[in-house]
């Protein structure tokens, strides 16, 4: 198969996570090299937690101290400005509406990006309505228009449509980064999928068929 | 504070997980450019989970999937060796005490290696005595009575006692890496780790302190 020219990425998203704003600063960067066109599925991450039965890695406190300076390190590694939200976590679902309601619009790359950026690392409050009106007077395509889309009923319903959509197609996590039907989760696996799309780091299918199919000769006790 | 020399790395591993493989493998190619002392603790991997109440990554059927690829792609990433096990899970036990049974001894980090690449490069079912007994054969400090504490009662106990130290360290998956107190999860933070030792990613304590304090303003809704 010849792969498209310039090759789709589709990026799953939700604004709670600061992996997936070091991811779309990352997947910009990676942009910049390679011919890539990318677009932005905005999903609920609690859902996706939610259909496994995890919890999120703030959830578990020891795993949220833990997660806190992976954060902080993986800021300053990757030189990416870094303040965090003012509470977390927070209701992301007016910013996600917003960029459900900007699918298939030139706009919606803007929106994701200066609503990441005021989150992440600017330290501003994203869950209130006051914030994304500020925003959107800086924004095309933004106004008391888009704004109203926030509570549309057909904009909830494509955003559930979207998690659910994701869920079946196996995603669980945010960023995850699909491109040819070949997933990538995580900032950090960015590196993966640049391999990959310079061919590099393709998996074989029998061996991986091979694996799928082993047995378990053991099962972990349940004590909780 | 003066760094100690060589740096003490304790290694938190579990031979269950193919990434404790991988973190085994790249922290040797680490050492050999710093001036590193490695020593691993035996873990029970499920408990950690458990202590959690969070399901593994090949326990959910969508990221068994994508994490078994992502184990491909970082095998071939790294060129190490790769086959795994012909049951997975399978029972780590008996393997996580032969490398318990010889903390402090200058035989467990060969120990440790033949383990992880018998069942991680080769194939081998380290769950099955017969095979550790053949790979005792070819190791310093093996026979038949290092393979006799694999029931020793104060050898459970030392593995449970590792555990249960390394949860209230803060330890949640494997491998993990500790070194003067600051933890790194993952094959895939060993690069926070070298940049650490290097003394170029230090988190500001002021910052995370910070971050940490601040509350939550939204909690998930738990439809599990």
């Amino acid at each position: 198969m010849t792969a498209p020219n310039p090759r789709i990425v589709e990026i799953y998203l939700d604004p709670l996570s600061p992996y997936a704003y070091f991811g779309w600063v990352l997947i910009q960067r990676l942009a910049a090299e390679l011919d890539l066109a990318l677009r932005v599925v905005p999903v609920v991450f609690g859902a996706l937690l939610d259909a496994n039965g995890q919890k999120g890695p703030v959830e578990i406190p020891s795993k949220r101290t833990y997660t806190w300076k992976d954060v902080l390190r993986a800021a300053k590694r990757h030189e990416i400005p870094f303040e965090g939200p003012p509470a977390h976590p927070f209701n992301p679902l007016a910013a996600l509406r917003i960029w459900t309601a900007l699918e298939g619009s030139a706009a919606q790359g803007a929106w994701v990006d200066r609503i990441l950026r005021a989150a992440w690392a600017e330290g501003q409050d994203i869950s209130d309505r006051a914030v994304l009106t500020a925003l959107a007077e800086q924004l095309p395509g933004g106004g008391p228009e888009l704004l109203r889309r926030i509570d549309a009923p057909e904009v909830k319903q494509r955003l559930r449509q979207n998690t659910q959509s994701a869920i079946e197609k196996g995603v669980f996590g945010v960023p995850t980064f699909l491109v040819e039907d070949e997933l990538f989760w995580g900032h950090d696996r960015i590196e993966h999928l640049a391999e990959f799309l310079r061919g590099d780091l393709e998996v074989d299918p029998e061996q991986l068929a091979r694996i799928l199919a082993r047995p378990a000769s053991a099962e972990r006790k349940r004590t909780t």
